[in-house]
């Protein structure tokens, strides 16, 4: 049994939490030292499902935020990139970047902040790593929604110790274009559906994405196709041809006037949705959004890509990423963190929160 | 072991074929008969390689005609469909159609025009219903081409009883757009290798084939796509898009003149060959040709698809596609011949020949 002193510096705390293997569906270990940990705060109150932990002030202010992180990790190397060493005040070892740090900040505020300045929820989620149906957050929200109702949150995924607000949404499409088979050598008895999809492509390669403005932050959209194929065989007039489509959209958007704009793009095909994720508005517009901010002093961009902050945004909460390590080195071999940047995530929290 | 008796009626010589099973890669018990058949002919010289059989008569004519037939068929149904029943008229069996209704009329002029007007070759050969490595016809070509020399070649596959002229040929390129490979949330760090196969596609949408007229006949081309792939995963712009491309070409042209048009098509691209097959001139300009149609007195048509007919012409021997059945029962459960369709073309080339 791990267990976990959460009077120890930040960084000696992420480099314990590093220590302690962590690799998606192998969580409890860790789960059962942050819980242990947490249920000897009095300030808290702590709740366990599975390999979630959520601890909550409950000070009856007017606001509160959620602070949450991801327990789990992707796999270690061979050999092992764990126990920790400490480089050039770096912390290199796995998930320093990936998100110990975030979690270890998460856990020193819970310790220290006993009449936080707003109420804050600490979530702790294993199984972000790998695919989404297991992920604990998702669940979380699926199950027990009230743990997590706030007014804002903070994902402490790593953004290298920037801001970055909501995220765009994503969602595939199918269009088919479809013809009639015939032998190669007599295509006048067939129609070539993969010529057919050249009209397809066209409007693509001309399509002009707007970039999108949501509560101050500039959302670039995108429409790709990610997919194409068709043809039967070497000597087949190929009757059908599949192209899947990517659009990401700007959190203005729900699923259905996401697909709305994407059939304006494609009048007269049919176009399949396969899959869709909402993104998530940065709620800058909020008093608890606006403090943060204010109090960080740091300028936020838009995030591009889709992350778990838009499960926050689904039910009705909108978040950040704001977290120590860069994100180009997550999953990395050489995974490592600076250590002044999770003094300086810890330090920046304490100033919004205190 | 099975005999044959070229004696009989050529109708009753079909079924008799037919009942000797003889799927591709099992012709030895066929190609035993048919060679023994043949060695009891005084007025033949016998050849035999693995399951080809080769006989020709030795009369000093100024010309020589080849009549080729393959021998094998594919699979049998389950339960078999041999031994040959006779309904209506028709011969119902595997082979009745393609081709041993041919094959029987090879066989009966070999025995019956022991002092032909031309002389003739009979080519019995194996595996043309399979993977073109192993076909027969292809070997001897290569192994034995004195063997098949001639001035004008006959294949009696399947053609209803009509003459079809030479073959196109066929070839297939592969084109391919290259790109930048990015996350599909930051398609402006990278390049869509789909978005751009739209020109080539409208290319070949916008392409206008030829009708070429070679010794008499129209040969129609073709150049479609085939095939189109592209795409690495749903959130990756893709870093390239390839398309096969399926040129059908009259016999006017060879390989490198074929190649030549396709890149004049597609200029600025990197067309890669990927494999040709040159089509047949039906050489309907040689004595032997003119008397043959003169003899017959059909129309002739050409011929669309690729066939063996294109092996002689690759030694220089125009050749023709005429046989009864008709060729869309070709490979089906339900395959049966006309009876009156073998007599028909064992008595026109006797027309011919004698």
């Amino acid at each position: 049994m791990a267990t976990l002193d959460l009077s120890t510096d930040v960084v000696d705390l992420t480099a314990a939490l590093c220590d302690i293997p962590s690799v998606s569906k192998d969580e409890r270990v860790i789960a059962d030292a942050i819980e242990q940990a947490l249920r000897g705060l009095d300030h808290l109150q702590v709740e366990r499902d599975g390999n979630v932990v959520v601890a909550r002030t409950d000070l009856g202010r007017d606001e509160r935020v959620v602070l949450a992180g991801h327990i789990d990790t992707v796999p270690l190397t061979d050999p092992p990139n764990i126990p920790t060493r400490r480089v050039d005040g770096m912390l290199v070892a796995r998930g320093s970047t990936d998100m110990k740090g975030g979690v270890a900040v998460q856990l020193k505020l819970a310790a220290e902040l006993t009449e936080p300045s707003r109420d804050v929820t600490y979530v702790f989620y294993d199984c972000e790593e790998i695919e989404e149906e297991f992920n604990g957050l998702k669940r979380i929200a699926a199950e027990h929604p009230d743990w997590i109702e706030a007014d804002f949150a903070v994902l402490l995924e790593p953004t290298a110790g920037g801001i970055e607000g909501g995220c765009k949404g994503t969602m595939r499409v199918e269009l088919t274009t479809k013809g009639i088979a015939a032998h190669s050598a007599r295509p006048w008895n067939g129609h070539n559906a993969i010529h057919d999809a050249a009209d397809l492509l066209q409007r693509l390669s001309d399509y002009e994405p707007q970039t999108v403005t949501v509560d101050g932050l500039d959302y670039h959209e995108a429409l790709n196709a990610v997919h194409i194929s068709g043809g039967i065989a070497g000597n087949v007039i190929p009757d059908r041809c599949t192209v899947a489509v990517n659009y990401r959209y700007a959190p203005d958007k729900d699923t259905e006037a996401a697909l709305a704009h994407v059939r304006s793009v494609f009048p007269g095909y049919d176009v399949r949705l396969t899959d869709a994720a909402d993104g998530a508005r940065p709620g800058l517009d909020r008093p608890a959004a606006q403090a943060f901010v204010a109090a960080l002093g740091l300028p936020v961009v838009a995030k591009e890509g889709w992350t778990d902050v838009a499960r926050f945004s689904a039910i009705g909460v909108p978040a950040v990423n704001f977290g120590p390590g860069d994100p180009n080195l997550a999953h990395t071999d050489d995974e490592r963190c600076p250590e002044q940047q999770i003094r300086d995530c810890e330090e920046a929290l304490t100033r919004w929160l205190a």
